[in-house]
């Protein structure tokens, strides 16, 4: 078991009121072990104790003996697995992962009625996310690598490109500068499409005048990098000009007031500001940013609803847009950590307005 | 509500002994209502009485008003879907789809001390096991189009091909004749890699004395196809061909042997029995075959310990293989439909040697 990791989430336990929990994200149970493991629709859960005690329980298929650092209770296909987990389970509330499928959760309160399964992910959320320094470092080199890959992407956008294209030269990109795939499918949006921020990735040909959207992001060593420029295809328009520059400052203002104490909500409020007092507010649909790691998604959102407070460790995305609507849409998009007294940007590749 | 379909629902749970259920998979959703939602982290459930009684719980988000085929309970991310879901609940046993993330059913419970859930999949699986003339006439031009889209790309199995380079011309294929993408990622394999089930789809390059299995599906209206087939680049050797003859009679031998009223496993029996008679046996390291429909895979299994008996409306994969490790492998599957008094076989591409 990863130690430090495992005393962390005892002591969010101890917090929250709660003696024990099952961890079964592949995310979660790779942060604490080591290993990742996808079960399928078979069962998976990593038993942790208020003092520490951990067992995993996995299925003889995944193959963990010797490789996973965590003892190991092992099953097979012919074995009760819920019926062996019940067994080491303690009396009582037993928190549960909130996404683990009901019908082990089930499964187990048939064999223990004298357990109460309750909501019981926060502790490893919570833990997760403010990285440590081994997570920080991979982080900062994800990122590093995926600048590097959306230079080379870039060079792809030439007259009669397509999306698609694009998309492969990134994902070849990232697999030169020695990622592990992407950590996403990369989303391009050319012309039009770039007004629409749930656009998928199609065979839609670059034109002349049309803004380039590029949301690319790598996976190194598990961790996730994710960010966004928006370029254009030949002389941009006046107002393009304008609406870019509104948003490389938002982007800014976002990361400006991203340090330890301020909450989330702020930063989301600083990056709007800028937008909003350009007259561009409506058209800003999306939260600011989003929490980033083992996952591409996760804690914390940075929303005007978020109520965390950004502590050293956290990392997430700044990535303000303004998306007009059958015409074109510019979003710039960084991952920040919050560090001691500030915050560090994990991209470096410019925000400078880019005619390919 | 497709009445037929939850009136089969319906009486699945009065012979189980559920009064109510909560179905949530996308699929089963989709089958009942004729609306597919990918709820994401948002609470989607269908709730079913005995009665017959059914409405849609499901976030304003999904836009499902005007255009679900169900009556509709709509909440917004400001309201407690789950506590609005508990308040329409009836007291006692609830059954909860087997996949639905514990932290809903975990709501429920909190939200409701007098209702207590198990499993309750069972009646919409059942239902869904037994496809009806709308859904095997789908099926059917599901599988239709994927002979005449592994034809396609049985051509670009050409000197110098890659294995995800087929894999793409798989995907042109599919979309050319006019499916909704891929069921599943092709799976391509050439010389070694046939040898083993489980390999990826990578950039390996072709090589004269090849074997080459394409393992592919496309949707169509939602349908899944899936078969295989194994052919050869340039003269095989005299045991690829001896280990091809044995698996298309492996397979003609598995599907001979569908009709109703005949234990799954006696379909799997049969086929294995025409390897092991061969002097295979160690050598076909996994099930006959596996249930498809709206999902990839899906009840009912055609393996050694299936219970399950064959009857009318039943679909599933019939694919035995030899894999001989290090060297080569040969799979060749169909889809294979219960008929009143038989079985149909929806794949006509032929099983002969194919020397591309």
């Amino acid at each position: 078991m990863k130690e430090n990791r495992l005393n962390r989430v005892a002591k969010g336990m101890e917090a929250m009121g709660l003696a024990q929990i099952l961890v079964s994200s592949p995310a979660s149970v790779y942060y604490l072990t080591g290993t990742w493991v996808e079960p399928g629709e078979r069962m998976l859960a990593l038993y942790i104790h208020k003092s520490g005690d951990a067992k995993l329980f996995a299925n003889r298929m995944f193959a963990l003996s010797g490789s996973v650092d965590a003892p190991l209770v092992e099953f097979d296909d012919t074995e009760d697995a819920a019926k062996i987990l019940a067994d080491a389970l303690r009396p009582g509330a037993i928190g549960i992962d909130k996404l683990w499928p009901s019908q082990f959760t089930i499964r187990l309160m048939d064999a223990r009625g004298d357990i109460r399964p309750v909501l019981g992910s926060r502790p490893v959320d919570d833990a997760r996310m403010r990285k440590d320094a081994e997570e920080i470092a991979l982080m900062r080199e994800s990122s590093r690598k995926n600048d590097a890959a959306i230079a080379l992407a870039m060079e792809s956008v030439q007259a009669r490109a397509t999306e698609k294209g694009v998309a492969d030269a990134y994902e070849r990109a990232a697999a030169s500068v020695g990622g592990a795939g992407s950590s996403f499918p990369p989303l391009i949006c050319f012309g039009r499409n770039t007004a629409e921020p749930h656009h998928s990735t199609d065979t839609t040909e670059l034109r002349p005048g049309d803004a380039v959207i590029l949301d690319v992001g790598l996976s190194w060593n598990r961790y996730a990098s994710d960010m966004t420029r928006t370029a254009f295809f030949g002389e941009p328009s006046d107002e393009q000009r304008r609406v870019h520059d509104i948003v490389v400052k938002a982007n800014a203002a976002g990361r400006a007031a991203a340090r330890p104490g301020v909450p989330m909500r702020e930063i989301d409020r600083a990056a709007r500001k800028v937008i909003e007092d350009a007259g561009y507010g409506p058209y800003f649909i999306h939260r600011t940013g989003h929490g980033i790691g083992l996952e591409v998604h996760e804690p914390p959102d940075a929303s005007a609803v978020s109520d965390v407070i950004a502590a050293p460790g956290m990392v997430f995305s700044v990535e303000p847009g303004i998306y007009l609507p059958g015409r074109f849409g510019v979003r710039e998009e960084d991952l920040v950590l919050i560090t001691g007294d500030g915050a560090e940007t994990f991209n470096h590749f410019p925000h400078e307005m880019r005619i390919l």
